[in-house]
């Protein structure tokens, strides 16, 4: 059986990678990160998501990127922007794909995984710099260079299913595949049971997805 | 002024790395990291390191990396090997030049640096995937890939200036440069008050790098 290391958020897009890479067959490793990011309901939906998707181990792995500030999801002095802006967004973290794709590659390196899987997405997320296909590319030519696998010819392969998709193809691939949705969190200033404020960016995304798709929508708001 | 970040471990080589970057007038940021290794003198050594050698600041970042295993350098269950196998050591963190490079990444893009110095060192530590010239070429290409400064044209630099040297290069070009060694921690064993085992790799090589300098060696052993 192959084995992979999954990326998982407790978002809509995590969960549908999940549930892609559990259909290809795959033996997950699933990896949440708790970076600092405003509310923990986030690792809670990823935690409830990993138990209903059945996964061979799920870690949470701390790191401290609240302490470089920069971004309004880690630093208290930055407003989470209301949906509709342009350019690179206030809740950009800085280099947080690298950094989660890095721990990633850690964790492969332990359990000898043949491939890492991420939500990274282009269509939604245009403005962020690390969502594009030729940083993916570039990340795995780098991974292969810098482990054992690698230097022994078995390349490992980052994974990026939903690099292409609109909001509205993921909920319909991630239903198709029997995703619990209302297990996901998406929401930037989720309160501490999950409920959505309705008013970010990523709300007004993830609400135009199950309407574009014609899924019912079984996210609470606050 | 030029921007810098600088990863510094508290050991010889990234003590050597900060005073090159200085030395090159660059505005020094020293970034440090508790990543469950098994001893505290080498972050202790760090901070030691950073306060004498001047730097615009210094931020110790916890990521705990022991949680994945697999490594001597972070898993109890796991021995320190004593100096003279072959291959890739025990001693080998997976993803671990990886991993800091990208919270590197992540400060960088926060302070707008210019360039990240590294100690990656090819000569000493040949058995490390992740210390060859073509692993820190590649990073800078994922780099420039993944942030704004790269989107915006003004690519980032990863200097790894110790690459080449072997360890008595090292151990000269620092003592020229006024590094005050006595404050560095290399063992990979060493007590809570820094002082060294004597019979690890990093010891080894730390012990000949100094005789072939033909320096005083500072190292106190337990």
């Amino acid at each position: 059986m192959s084995r992979s290391v999954v990326l998982l958020s407790g978002g809509m897009d995590s969960a549908t990678v999940l549930a892609i890479a559990k259909a290809a067959g795959e033996e997950c490793y699933a990896l949440s990160f708790d970076y600092g990011q405003r509310h923990d309901a986030e690792l809670a939906a990823a935690r409830a998501v990993a138990a209903s998707t059945g996964v061979a181990e799920h870690k949470t792995v701390r790191i401290d990127m609240g302490q470089f500030g920069g971004s309004a999801l880690t630093d208290e002095g930055i407003d989470v922007p209301e949906a509709g802006g342009s350019g690179i967004p206030a809740t950009y973290v800085p280099a947080r794909n690298t950094v989660f794709l890095s721990l990633g590659l850690a964790w492969a390196e332990v359990v000898d995984a043949d491939r890492i899987y991420c939500g990274v997405n282009a269509v939604d997320y245009s403005g962020y710099p690390d969502c594009r296909p030729e940083y993916v590319e570039s990340f795995q030519a780098m991974a292969n260079l810098a482990t054992k696998r690698g230097v022994e010819g078995r390349p490992l392969e980052i994974v990026a299913p939903l690099i292409d998709m609109s909001k509205a193809e993921i909920v319909a691939r991630g239903t198709e595949l029997g995703v619990d949705f209302s297990l996901t969190v998406s929401c930037y200033s989720a309160a501490d049971d999950g409920a959505a404020c309705g008013n970010c960016d990523a709300c007004e995304l993830r609400r135009v997805g199950f309407e574009e798709a014609g899924i019912d929508d079984p996210t609470r708001y606050a």
